[in-house]
């Protein structure tokens, strides 16, 4: 079926790429040289027999992908790169410099990469993204995703088992390098080939087991994998750890260690150098088939929603009719959803939009995952569910952030104002989670209106952005006029005789605004700011009112004091001397009337009238 | 097999649970009456046939043990325990209020209660945790939990899956309540019961299909699970979402919605009500087998560790010699981790008390899952990982916050410290998602000594805890006769001329020291400051510390700059009027060596130097 001239040549390329992980790790004093030796033979065949991609152009949209989920075995994938002429062979050598973008573990700051990997698990779930786009953008490429067997233990890769068997994506084919041993020992199913097998089975999938050395078997697997209709496919592929290298192949106790300088090297490369063969010229290698498509639209602006002041509207409401607006607007607009798209109202954009929609069911990681496969690829993905159950895919969230990933995530529900549902249901960590990455925009609108316009805003940012909605509706504040801006915030109550300034976001503006008036009625005046852009923050305008307030800053938060708007403010504040007077919740909550809740854990207007009062005394 | 009068008795009992929970729900004008009916036959058998339990006492270690996977069912479990004696009938319509326990989700405010429940896909791997620790405490105390079809989606129930197969635990007896829809529609394998059998007999199940409304088929389900050796058992229950109630039996659109009081009401009632059989009396319940065990002894303090000072010791190696002394001295102290036992150093523990280890491989929720578990049954558990995968089980964490769960987690290689491996591995929001719950107590020690001293603090405060440890070597800067206490921290160095107070901890302590002996060749003095106890924090100190150098306070982080140590001692000292000038990473870092990332990303002595001066010069 396959020239053996082929064979050879590919039997040689996998020892290149041993050879060339191997010097790489060893330049480096640390990597993963065994793992990268395991899956040799693997990578050659992805890359130099399976794939269709040109190698000059990574954003070519009809390229073959593939995702690097065992991230630790970043050299072998580098030294693939440079035996497809994408890097130069002695780049290989500045692995893990601080001056090389050749990191431990593969980041986007390399454009062949699509998502960052190294935190186990992750690679499969973008991988079902990247297969779901191609769907989106009528392009027949196929989706390869490289696992460790270590990985497979985590919950997120059976997520994407089954988001991958529910959307039979046959152009998706994952490869198990089941090279039995974790980092401290055996893996979990060690080389107990069957209950790789079972599993993947009982999961939906086809599946292939083969001797993951064995070239011919490889490249029959892959062509099988092909002709594969209507399922996604999984090879498990038997290996082993250190392959090619006799003194550590199959032995625990080198997971991440590379070969010493000296005798040691020199034995290893020796080894790998001894198993060249003669070999002819290899068949050509395909190409993308190029496809012809429309030069893509600049979407026009969207225009204000039809909301009237005083129209009461959920945010979470709002949120989804946003997107439906947006989804008009461009195609480029996915949604996705965790089995809640009646609460957070992404069910408005399901309506008009089923293809360009995803159930993920109650799978929050592949939800977060697959987004993040659909913004490598171009599009512009907003998953949503209630924002308690983002925490679900903090990991996914830290990675998407270093993989600077585009997406635009929502959360509904957030803080106590939630009510009966109780603290499991009450996002209180959410603003401190999304703000502790540095390139997360935070955003979190208090109407309809100003929702809407955000949308809009996060759509067209570059990078990752999290919106923060609510669920007790809120009557609109804001007019067609009103402009809102990733760094902006709005002054909604200012005078001259302002004794404080008191910074609100979400469903505390109305506490704010409702203290502002029974203040005034003491004839206390108080500016009130709505900080609908919590990350990035207008520090400026903060310290303005900071300079005009006497100093006196009150924030208040439906979210625990620890990481919100809080300490937003004040670390946005604090090179020019200002302190901050938080009111915020300072105890695990309970279930209850929502505002109740609000009074009782010390967010309501009271608690900031006498805040202000106490401030005023002091 | 089972007597007629026992199954009429059980089914009216069932009846009874659902009359309950829809009056429950009804009066709280909120909750899922619908998915207690589907679960209320079940629930029937596994607390009026199946568990053995004192219902007088909650407290009884031998109690066989029920969690509620599917949370959002509590109004059940509560009328169950009414049915059962443990509450009052009365109590059950003060669901949801709040001055209620009865809480909209289930919580260990009721002592019944193991963990908190309400994010899907928890309590299986909090069961699996109690179920290991009848094998701790010599118990054979069964353990059952009920989980919804819909949370079957997430990827901790697989992780769950495979923890409870690897660990045989035949004392585990799920049951799955298919009813065949989520919220939104219908879940994801809907009634297709092949699906849920064929992936938990891959899993390594032992499973049985049945009628999850077919009384006799639920006993014999049991008696089968019971029986059942080596294994653990899931039950497959097909069920009917709103069962008993004529006109929402199977339909969407009943989710979390109680029926109206009134017509809706009555009708509904009046369906249930016309389900009661004649019956005799039920065979009495089983109770637990009484065991008698020798009385708990206090341990001894440990005593100081044999560090001397100037060793050079990393506070991850620490920490595992720490948790082997501990272990020593307390049998209740339990360690798990997720394949990174030889990087945490908890290997040194497993070395020594093997069966008190738990490998939970790559597989970090269900680690945290069933640490909550061991917990809730009087197991002092420490589950490890580095602190940059923490994340993975960010949601455990934050309902192991809800239950005030009495876990001592522990992550290693904090920072851009741990260099050439990359942002993948580098935990630098690991304080912020910590510092966000309010009861988590946040540890970071610098040295050796400190580690020691605190693991045993850490052992015997009740509640969750977090300690942060860091990968290189570190040199002991602390003597035997050195207190270490929660809610502490150590002034390092400090004159009565210090120009500012400069707040570190774990890597940064030394930065911060060496800057503190660079300034001294300029005669210029700093106050240094070990903040070892981030949360709770010395405020009283900080604020002496501001007062006596001018308010210049300074604080160094190898963590992102929101929600860390810059943020807490900011929280801290704002009453008092202090800003704080914050030292943190503020990018997305990159590989490199650890102490050129110290540098480039500004939290090395260099910068910690330049604060110094900038601010003597503002």
């Amino acid at each position: 079926m396959h020239a053996s001239s082929r064979v050879a040549a590919l039997h040689n390329i996998a020892t290149r790429l041993r050879i060339d992980s191997v010097r790489a790790t060893t330049e480096a004093g640390s990597g993963h040289p065994t793992s990268c030796c395991s899956a040799a033979d693997l990578m050659a065949a992805i890359f130099f027999s399976e794939m269709r991609y040109d190698p000059r152009t990574a954003s070519n949209p009809d390229n073959d992908r593939f995702v690097l989920s065992k991230g630790h075995a970043a050299p072998v994938l580098y030294a693939a790169w440079a035996e497809a002429g994408i890097i130069s062979h002695d780049a290989l050598l500045t692995l893990r410099r601080f001056d090389s973008d050749l990191e431990g573990h593969p980041t986007p700051r390399l454009p062949w990469v699509d998502v960052a990997t190294g935190s186990l698990g992750q690679g499969i779930c973008a991988a079902v993204g990247i297969a779901l786009n191609a769907r989106r953008i009528n392009s027949d490429y196929r989706t390869y995703v490289l696992l460790g067997d270590g990985e497979i233990a985590e919950g997120s890769v059976w997520e994407a088992a089954h988001a991958a068997d529910h959307e039979k994506l046959d152009s998706l084919c994952g490869i198990v390098d089941v090279n039995g041993l974790g980092q401290k020992g055996p893996s979990l199913w060690n080389h107990d080939i069957k209950a790789y097998v079972d599993r993947w089975q009982a999961f939906g999938w086809h599946v292939i087991a083969i001797d993951g050395h064995d070239m011919d078997a490889i490249l029959r697997a892959f062509d099988e994998a092909r002709s594969t209709r209507g399922k996604p496919t999984m090879i498990v592929a038997k290996t082993i750890k250190g392959k090619g290298v006799s003194f550590v192949e199959g032995k625990p106790g080198w997971h991440g260690k590379p070969f010493k300088k000296g005798e040691e090297f020199d034995r290893a490369i020796g080894d790998l150098e001894k198993q060249f063969v003669p070999e002819e010229l290899p068949a050509a290698q395909p190409r993308p088939r190029s496809v012809s498509r429309p030069p893509a639209k600049s979407p026009a602006p969207l225009g204000p929603p039809s909301y009237a002041l005083g129209d009461k509207v959920a945010t979470r409401e709002a949120y989804g009719s946003a997107l439906a607006r947006l989804g008009a607007n461009d195609e480029r607009v996915v949604a996705l959803d965790a089995d809640v798209g009646n609460s957070t109202f992404s069910e408005k954009f399901e309506k008009q939009y089923p293809k360009r929609f995803f159930e993920a069911y109650i799978a929050e990681q592949v939800m977060i995952g697959a987004a993040m496969g659909f913004a490598a690829r171009g599009a512009i993905p907003f998953p949503s569910t209630f924002a308690a159950f983002l925490s679900r895919a903090a990991d996914f969230i830290r990675m998407a952030a270093i993989s600077g990933s585009n997406i635009k995530v929502a959360g509904s529900h957030a803080g106590v104002s939630i009510g009966e549902d109780g603290p499991s249901h009450m996002a209180l960590e959410d603003l401190a989670m999304m703000r502790a990455q540095p390139n997360i925009t935070v955003l979190y609108p208090c109407d309809a209106v100003s929702t809407d316009r955000l949308i809009e805003r996060m759509a067209y940012h570059t990078g990752p952005a999290y919106m923060r909605t609510s669920r007790p509706k809120t009557p609109v504040i804001y007019g067609p006029d009103d402009v809102f801006r990733i760094g902006g915030l709005n002054v909604l109550r200012e005078a001259g005789s302002d004794v404080a300034t008191v910074i609100a976001a979400g469903v505390t503006v109305f506490e704010a605004l409702e203290a502002h008036d029974l203040l005034g009625k003491q004839g206390i005046t108080i500016r009130v700011i709505d900080l609908y852009s919590v990350q990035p923050i207008d520090t400026a305008t903060l310290v303005r009112c900071a300079r005009e307030t006497k100093g006196q800053l009150i924030t208040v938060e439906d979210h625990y004091v620890a990481g919100g708007i809080g300490d937003a403010v004040a670390a946005a504040v604090a090179g020019h001397g200002f302190a901050v007077h938080r009111l915020a919740v300072r105890e695990i909550p309970r279930s209850g009337a929502p505002e109740q809740l609000l009074d009782y854990y010390g967010i309501s207007a009271r608690h900031i009238v006498a805040a202000v009062t106490e401030g005023r005394r002091a």
